[in-house]
């Protein structure tokens, strides 16, 4: 039975495993090899990962990068809030932080799977990282739309559709409704597993446990817990339809154990800026022309109000799709007709600073994240500064129709209907402890103008090839030319495909 | 349907979330209501978890507490290891750690569950506190006896496993086997369920997917990664037995997010020593004789090899029952019955300090514990340091007869057998990067003796009734008197159900 068994799905050996395709970064003795050529200056447009990135690896080799960003800051929609920050959006909402020293929001990327190659960029530049509590068995999940009259923890929900699940299957293959399926040995197997993942009993039933939770917790002497009562039916916990968030934490993406850097998302593109040298990019640089020309490239940008133009050898194009498409070029049709084929979409989120951290000391909720069927959608809870006085929640993580319909509030009444969700599960400090809030919505941010991409029929399509090829000295990299849309492993392996690219060719 | 749907085992109000019963800690101002009667004065035999908590509640209230410890470091069991600590177990092994500048191991309590009444001690005392990593879909599990080869991610398993009860389940729903069970809707509702918790095609197939892992993760246009191949079959996976592992994280212990303090364990009695007066506490002081009197209470112990003996109003007997049973008194034969009914258990970790963090490199895995069925049971990954030059792995976390085997051995035997163990599922570098171990076995550590205890017939059979009211002016704490034995919350409500018992005397 086990003749395959090595090969049965098992870890790869542990060189191979889940990595990405090698990746050279060009260094500076490629160039001795070839015959002391030098390096080339390479202009890259826009200052996010992708970017930073490009310069970054480029700058290894010893390549004379200068990058444009137009916003005031480097990372694009790599961006932490913290106190003192102000955004104005294209509705001309202008709002700044007022949160607390050591207090932040990350407005955009938030986590990192340990497989991305972010890690590794973190650890080959210092970023600290601590764990980003995605999924908690002590958070809540609220359906209203299915009549659900307060929340129920991930704990009781699991346990109850588990128990159902384990028993329904178990007594189907009691009854010998499994039998064309799987032999009698096979059965036991499976039985005896459903009685311990379900938490079965002799009879298979699921009637609860102590895995749902507890009113009051095993103690002392004398206190032997009382477990969370009511268990519901099969139909009961069916029609709550709060099954429907298990798998998100199966997800390739999404599967604890998950991480952030410590003190900020932005750690990251803070470290890539002093990597690169900060005097090597421009702020407040918007592009406004990229011209191929056959012996180089002109790029034409604004600073301060002035018009200016940069020479160099090669240009990487790293502003999000719909941005470029914006910008005037000589690259062709092809190349207008690829960045206009990727649409845009919509994400918002609100951080809530509260005055007290009420969800640990009131519901025992250390960290991860409450799923609703509100427009809030997702509502988070911080993953850092645990048993702190002051905290900031994520009062929603939305997309689509949802953040739009947000972003066409004003902040004051984001914060107001955020609130109001939040307090049919949360109860009331919800609002009576808030103490300011910060909302953020991609696609009404000003250079930007999107959260991801839709990347339609895949980042290999035809449609693509010259943006995945480059034209003329002009090469492409974003998150949004990756399998990884919207995380910073897509910019950042697209970036190193664009840099391997256009090394090849220095060299060649 | 949703008539009792607040009740529906939804969570309960906030206030009342998972609490224990309301303590009162004993105040300074209790006497002033009660007339300037004063505070006694209160000797505490131990000072592990609940001598400490005893010493610091009752200090509170301006009682005169003297704290007596065997061993040279107050804690008890919570004991974290770091270079430069030595232990000499009841074999005669000695031992000195050789871990490197800020590496440690915990070689008692690990791990916080965020319902326990530990993490309101670490608020209170200010001890910050991290993610401890007790799941992780990128882990491994292997279970040689099952004929595995090699290792099998936890994310894999869970894939395989779920997939294949989903479309049985799905299937026999669709064949009509849960008519009597569930109505129409229900069934659908099922279904749909089963869908995506199980990732199942149209056909109610699970054909294996992104779910499982990749061998080459998805990345930049170009790479849209190669899903790890080979699905097993439903016989396969159920014959690999991967699935007993799965529910432990439902544990209403040890589901995540649990929790550790920032630095070690021992930062617990660390701080409670602090708030306790270091000068009340007397270490290397061994108990040999309790007597109870008629006007208090007369402890004799040994200190630096010299007799001494302390009088108090009151005692509080915080000592493992075992070792309490070794030390004579006059509190009469019901107590020493109650004690000696209280088995002692075994249990044992050893800490492999290795000279890179190739299991973050290599295989990435960060943080989390692997699950096995060899002697060495559970392999845990460090959850602090990530991306450090060193860690520390727990290369056995094991009881009973396993962890009594591996005693017996010297440390250097316990080494090798433990790395023989981990390279059959890590591979080469879990000798070749190996720098020092080091070992502890709770039943063979002098003045403890037990990992923890089995307290038969659970803490409140009739047996235990002299320790759990007090006898004469002697008190009893300790996690073997409670319903969380082996766990700290356990020590901690104990010393409070002490101390509030001891105080209302004093009250009266």
């Amino acid at each position: 039975m086990f003749a395959t068994m090595g090969a049965l799905g098992l870890a790869p050996t542990a060189q191979a495993a889940n990595r990405e395709p090698v990746f050279h970064a060009p260094r500076a003795s490629d160039f001795h090899l070839s015959g002391g050529k030098g390096a080339a200056k390479v202009v890259i447009v826009g200052g996010g990962i992708a970017g930073l990135a490009a310069a970054y690896e480029l700058g290894k080799a010893g390549y004379d990068c200068t990058v444009l960003e137009a916003r005031d800051r480097t990372g694009g929609r790599n961006f932490t809030v913290r106190g003192g920050d102000s955004t104005t959006d294209l509705y001309g909402n202008h709002q700044t932080a007022r949160f607390s020293e050591g207090q932040y929001m990350n407005a955009g990327p938030a986590r990192l799977p340990q497989w991305m190659v972010t890690l590794d960029y973190c650890r080959e530049l210092g970023v600290p990282l601590e764990v980003f509590t995605n999924t908690n068995a002590d958070a809540y999940l609220y359906n209203e739309s299915a009549g659900m009259k307060g929340p129920m923890r991930y704990r009781t929900a699991k346990a109850d559709m588990y128990g159902y699940v384990s028993e329904l299957l178990a007594k189907a293959t009691d009854k010998g409704a499994l039998d064309r399926q799987l032999n009698a040995a096979d059965q036991e197997r499976l039985v005896e597993f459903l009685k311990d993942f379900g938490a079965l009993g002799d009879k298979l039933d699921y009637t609860g446990g102590e895995r749902r939770g507890f009113t009051t917790v095993p103690a002392a002497a004398g206190t032997p817990g009382v477990e969370l009562g009511n268990v519901p039916s099969a139909s009961e916990i069916l029609s709550t339809g709060v099954g429907r968030y298990f798998s998100f934490e199966f997800g390739y993406d999404q599967a604890m154990l998950m991480f952030q850097p410590v003190g900020g998302m932005d750690q990251i593109p803070k470290a890539l800026t002093r990597a690169i040298g900060a005097h090597k990019i421009r702020t407040g640089a918007a592009v406004t022309r990229i011209t191929d020309k056959a012996q180089g490239v002109s790029v034409t940008y604004t600073q301060g109000g002035r018009t200016r133009q940069i020479e160099a050898d090669y240009c990487i194009g790293a502003l999000p799709p719909n941005i470029l498409a914006k910008i005037p070029h000589n690259l062709g049709a092809g190349v207008q007709t690829a960045l206009e084929a990727i649409k845009p979409q919509s994400a918002g989120k609100i951080g809530l600073e509260y005055a007290s951290r009420w969800w640990e000391l009131d519901h025992r909720i250390y960290g991860g994240i409450t799923e609703t069927d509100l427009d809030v959608t997702h509502i988070w809870h911080p993953s850092y500064g645990f048993h702190g006085e002051r905290g900031v929640m994520i009062g929603y993580y939305n997309y689509d129709t949802d953040a739009d319909s947000y972003a066409k509030l004003s902040p004051a009444d984001r914060e107001k209907r955020a609130v109001a969700a939040g307090v049919k599960i949360y109860g009331p400090k919800y609002r009576t402890e808030l103490a300011s809030s910060f909302s953020h919505h991609w696609r009404q941010t000003p250079h930007l103008e999107a959260a991801w991409h839709d990347t339609v029929g895949g980042p290999d399509a035809p449609v693509y090839k010259p943006l995945n090829e480059g034209t003329g000295r002009v090469y492409f990299a974003g998150d949004w030319l990756s399998y990884t849309d919207a995380w910073q492993h897509g910019a950042f392996t697209s970036a190193r495909k664009a840099v391997t690219a256009l090394h090849a060719r220095v060299l060649a």
